[in-house]
């Protein structure tokens, strides 16, 4: 019977989880990539005062209300925190995934908080990718991956490429990015995310910039790659 | 010509290196094992307040001064500094072995703080483990390290490592461990080896008991034995 291993690669907002992600695409072409993100739950499960705050460049859609993130409401809301996520559904697709079975992973609308309708196939691969800021913090999601990478970044070098990001790609006003910073992103990250540092098999500090790194977990990942 | 490739692993003192060390051991048989340790300059080349405060079991020989380390004198000296070490030796050594060339490794007797005449003659082989808490201190030594591993450890946890093992190897009283603890081993920890870990390429949480960092690390330093 055919299994998958699973690679985490965790860090707070701004660490260079996804240039990790980039990077490992280069040594090996096959392979699943699940983003924590899709399995946030919509905004009218959770407590108010919640919204992801990492949310992809937001283009208005069609969709009725809940209103749309603006410079306006952006810290009204606070996915940060691990019970924004739909754990439960990200378990059993983790398990499934390992298993070799096909998932319907859930897609998510940034602008309205909510989840979509429609999923997205997701077919089995010897390896898959799991990226998040909260991946670790529940002990059955973290024991389904079988390598737990932390990408570590100075706290003043995320804030700045989460600044650049928020500005440039996302219509940020400066005023806005820091409000949200300072009243949810930052409390989240030092009560969930920095704690499960701890839980790294391995620490990547500057993560992306960091060839010398990379090429240690080339040949670790080239063998999950190609044994199976 | 062939080549040496240096895995420096450093880390605080009770970070788990030598764990580290052991375990890499397991996995190839066939390299150099350099510890920084042996290049502490003699107690008289220093300003006094210095002597190696990490020495290994202290068997008084029949020397004359200067005064053995003791449970009354141990924070007198301190080496945790990084000019407590010959790191232009240290250097050109490192540089020798990457070149395929032989060393004359020096000793060091700890017992009264000063380098013995006898050297260890050290043939080139293909991989070079070089350890210690000091070892990406000087850029000059720094650059000729392939790999960077930080071995990072709550520093709790570091501590009681260290009491437990001056206690029961080396004779120590806990208020003389507490003592050169507080005065130098410490204050020396945050000045110079807490922010060398920014130059890692990989930090290893709880050094050694991590077999998956382990398993990462395996198929990258095989990799480096065979090809040489």
């Amino acid at each position: 019977m055919k299994h998958a291993k699973i690679i985490g690669i965790s860090g707070g907002s701004g660490a260079g989880k996804t240039t990790i992600v980039r990077k490992i695409s280069e040594i090996v072409s096959d392979f699943v990539f699940i983003p924590q993100d899709n399995y946030y739950k919509s905004s009218d499960e959770i407590p108010h005062r919640a919204t992801p705050s990492r949310s992809p460049t937001a283009i208005p859609s069609g969709l009725p209300p809940p209103e749309p993130i603006s410079n306006a409401n952006i810290s009204e809301f606070n996915f940060d925190r691990p019970d924004a996520f739909d754990n439960e559904l990200l378990r059993k697709h983790l398990r499934a995934l390992k298993d070799f079975e096909a998932i319907d992973m859930p897609q998510y609308d940034f602008v309205h908080n909510r989840r979509l309708d429609q999923t997205v196939r997701v077919e089995p691969k010897k390896l898959v990718l799991f990226d998040g800021i909260m991946i670790f913090c529940h002990s059955t999601i973290r024991e389904l991956i079988d390598l737990k990478l932390f990408v570590d970044t100075p706290d003043d070098i995320r804030f700045i490429r989460r600044l650049r990001r928020d500005i440039e790609e996302r219509g940020r006003t400066v005023d806005s990015v820091i409000r949200q910073y300072l009243e949810v992103v930052r409390p989240g990250h030092y009560e969930f995310v920095e704690p499960t540092k701890l839980y790294a098999d391995l620490i990547i500090p500057e993560g992306g910039f960091n060839e010398t790194a990379i090429q240690v977990l080339a040949s670790f990942i080239r063998g999950v790659a190609e044994e199976g």
